[in-house]
């Protein structure tokens, strides 16, 4: 439905991983080869953390991000050490910014592809079990969105798989009370400015795809030849839907049902599994 | 907060209407004079019934009314014997095309001007008093939205008065016990197709600006020298936020509290009593 | 580049044309199987004559066609018996309301899909060819909206074909002159509003797809099921880029270097040839 | 018709300055005092000069900048020592990005407020005498960027007060033998990352409003109290439209026919003069 990409490290221009590599993120917003949708031209959004600032910038927009002259921009003066971008297929939901990921929280940004399955019919059960003193800020009507507010009314500040487990749980639980048979279907990615969370989950267990990039060491003696690598840290990783550029071995299948958590560290790589809502 | 226009009668060009009276609703968006806010370029929307089509069209847009070309267009081809227009200044919710008025269900259309005080604090109890299934219809974030869905809940297919007071007199009963001493400001238009029902109310009984034009009639015999008189029906009948237009005699300010209904026949004017929601 | 879509006949709500056919013109935004870029989401536009007026109406936006709710609506709304829609793909001029087609001319319209070959060698010299008093009417910057210009100096308003054929003279004149082998690809469309003219023409032979739709009366003797054929009078003609709907039998191939005319009258079919600009 | 500032000096968030003062540039958008328009709602661009880039970013959009999301996080997130920024009033010119400032060659900036009288008139004429090599680079439709491909074609890279001279030149020369009594009307600001020219002036010698701000120094010594300006440096200055603020002699109009330049070291205030084109 839509295609993302999260990057932590080294900072680097947007441009660098936006832009350049072959079959890139924007280059994916109009030919994507393993989305459910072939053209993700319904919005974007690009968040990254400035210095010495806590709250990431967002910036969303409905046209599509291949002919945006903003991103461009932006992507090519912009550097940052942790950046979220999306691009948007949407599944009905009106094309409108406050549809658009990332969707911000304080420090807190959220991003997702997948669907809550016939969201139409669970909403309002969902809308009812968000923290009532939260309630109040959804702007927008997608499933995404409402994911978010439920991870924060669990706990998403404090425990991110905790509260994204019960989230799946909550949403699990409901569409199977009305008859749902695989009432989730997701990849997220979730940051606080210094440590970042993606999930994989699907109630079916097929989930959409999920990637993330191969250890900069590992790869460096891979491709020795290769500039880019010798200018980051061993600590850059990449999360992605789908892979852009050609490197052989950087890339590396999230396995289903599980999250990966990428932070000043050794990164970890963990089994999902819903809990109670 | 907003201006908006209602029309009813001899099928007239937009143009005539929206853009061809001195102080006119287009113009109106860059300077109104009664209005709370002077500038209202937060978006746009119109919406108009077609021959032999039961709902209407509703064209919506985030941007400037005066600078939007298409509107511009639409005005100089369509003809409507009834058509709402609405200019929007946004109270800090976000400028969205979901978030336009005039809203639709079915073949009913409404749009508001005004707003609920303290929206924010009493949003998720009035979500709550909508009926669960039209809940997952709510496409945008505005007080605007939500008193529609209510009065849909409570009724306005079938007794539009009635269904309005209901309205109220929940948001009314739903402000005060969050502390709210005038918990709701409006000028409210609503159509069926047919007939016209146009609401002035507040809680603090100083309610937003609106006015219906005289009797056709009544207005040939004080000018009969303009033209445009002779071509409109004795039905005719103009309601707005504030008067387009210099006719001396053309317009009457609808009073506090009441409510008008304009038809085929004898248009009235009653007094309107929130009712316990 | 593009796509497009021209229909003359018996009026009928844009809806029937645009949204409802399989692989519709609106379906082709997304995905087009003849055009050289696959997804048109870079605007789009809609012209179309109402009764009475000589004018036609043109509404065009930036955003792609496929998510663009008011065109959905007026698709839904306006009946006409001669309109023209365009679907846009960029090859990188700005995405800006100025460059989508039609284009209009008091009541004229064109639109085009194609490329001048090296515009940006040969914009100034051509833009020097337009009748000085029609050069600060120019409001984009397409070589589309260039041509078109081109045409209406070389007397478009009394001899279509015969501008046209001038039109392509000075540009593959130009194009030449700077060292341009294959200097105009392109279909065009132009109406006043009665007749149709719609050319197929490559410098080299090699031209975009056109196609036109066969006699209404030979449709409905090879189709006598289809509802739709009975509905419409005999004059009807459509011309695209791309058929939609699945009808076999139902389109033909505009040949290479050949405009055809659509009118009250027998359709005419003739070669074209370019003339000295 | 428009409202501009340009920032030099100690690097700031843009938030410092296009928000944060009492009538503020934003606030300008929706409510000008000193303009021939109180209304600046046609679009906005803001550019911006990022540590190790040469190239200025330039962000601009069609929407009024009071209500823009992505403008407001940019504010937010964006510090820069030398920055521009543009709040657009049409005069009848296309809505569209390309018609926004700052408009960007290379390194250089430029934008402006004012008009070239009658420009309807002499575009073609003025479009001519631009440098054939940079004609096809125009993309929009203003008499503002016309302006700027003129003061290229003049040397602005090498001497923009003689390029801005001449350009004003032509445009009076050409006017003049038109029959327009006051060809020209502007305040033009210019950058090439490193110092800063505005310029005032008008065939009539009654220019639009344009001031520069006290030098720290003085200010500092005149509101001791003040914290921002203990947190800049000397050599920081504004120039501006409309003061914002509401700080005692912080502001002091440029004076007819006269042209600034910020740079480090003593700033320069000169007679401007047009010369021959």
């Amino acid at each position: 439905m839509c295609r993302w990409l999260a990057y932590s490290g080294t900072p680097v221009l947007l441009d660098t991983i936006l832009y350049k590599p072959a079959h890139s993120l924007i280059d994916q917003s109009l030919h994507s080869r393993l989305g459910v949708e072939t053209t993700n031209g319904d919005g974007f959004g690009v968040g990254w953390y400035a210095p010495d600032i806590d709250t990431p910038a967002i910036v969303r927009d409905t046209t599509p991000a291949w002919n945006n002259r903003n991103l461009r921009e932006l992507a090519d003066h912009i550097s940052s050490p942790l950046f979220f971008a999306h691009i948007r297929a949407s599944t009905g939901t009106a094309v409108q910014q406050t549809n658009c990921h990332p969707f911000r929280h304080d420090r807190w940004m959220w991003m997702h592809n997948g669907a809550i399955t016939d969201f139409h019919q669970v909403r309002r059960d969902l809308a009812l079990a968000i923290d009532p003193g939260l309630f109040s800020d959804i702007e927008g009507s997608t499933d995404s969105e409402m994911m978010f507010f439920l991870a924060l009314t669990f706990g998403l500040e404090h425990d991110p798989p905790g509260a994204v487990a019960r989230m799946v749980g909550l949403v699990e639980e409901t569409g199977r009370r009305r008859g749902v048979e695989y009432p989730i279907q997701m990849t997220v990615a979730v940051t606080d400015g210094r440590r970042l969370w993606a999930f994989r989950y699907s109630s079916q267990g097929s989930s959409r795809s999920l990637y993330y990039s191969t250890q900069v060491e590992t790869l460096r003696a891979l491709h020795p030849d290769v500039a880019f690598l010798r200018h980051i840290s061993d600590e850059t990783r990449l999360v992605v839907s789908e892979p852009p550029g050609d490197l052989p071995g950087a890339w590396n299948q999230v396995p289903e049902s599980s999250y990966g958590v990428v932070y000043q560290g050794a990164d970890e790589l963990h089994v999902f599994t819903p809990a109670a809502g």
